[in-house]
């Protein structure tokens, strides 16, 4: 969460990404609570799973998969991000390694600025089944 | 596509993503190209698959869905919708039934106004796994 996570730029986006990506390798709960929106609005999707809407239930559910321990690597490729203003959407496929497993997804995470800094509103990860 | 789908509101992003599932249902893809962002932003994502990046594949990739036929009837459910300006985005549960098969995928899609009318420039659809 580093200062160019507050510039209105493809680039800070990005850095939003990266440290969704960062908070979920190190099972960070702090770090994950403090990059979403918090309220209605959020919105998170695991891999195969129903949307969970809202704060609530959205940082219960990081809480209980950081619980559980486990938590993969996860390399990111074909990252591609879209801005508008104060929205900006990432697009990239998700390379999970956890000890000799391997799985990938890919993934859609929506962020807004608050004004002050870029926080994620969205996370949509889905199952590539082969 | 409807005169609503040119305001500023949360009910012509609504609206839109209406025109969207009955273009799909319809397999009108006359419909599906008009409603679409057309540039390399537009991401496609369709249940299991890997991202279409840009237009031109997300555009291949209805015309082949179509060619092939058996479009499904779709029943949206547990819609949301979240707006920031000119950018919007609905969360949906697609309920699919196609003869006797039914299935059921989760959405994110994102909308932007582009000065005239609301244009989907995201669709992500992903398996619900049980």
């Amino acid at each position: 969460m580093g200062a160019v996570t507050t510039e209105l730029t493809d680039e800070a986006v990005l850095a939003a990404n990266a440290a969704f990506y960062q908070a979920l390798e190190g099972g960070d709960l702090a770090a994950m609570d403090a990059l979403w929106a918090e309220g209605d609005d959020a919105v998170c999707i695991h891999p195969g799973r129903t949307p969970l809407c809202g704060w609530d239930d959205v940082h219960r559910s990081w809480a209980a998969i950081f619980g559980a321990g486990g938590n993969p690597q996860i390399i990111l490729t074909e990252e591609r991000v879209t801005r508008r203003g104060g929205v900006g959407w990432v697009s990239a496929t998700e390379n999970m390694l956890s000890g000799a497993n391997t799985a990938v997804a890919t993934a859609i995470n929506v962020f807004e600025h608050d004004g002050q800094r870029w926080r994620m509103i969205v996370h949509h990860a889905s199952p590539i089944l082969r």
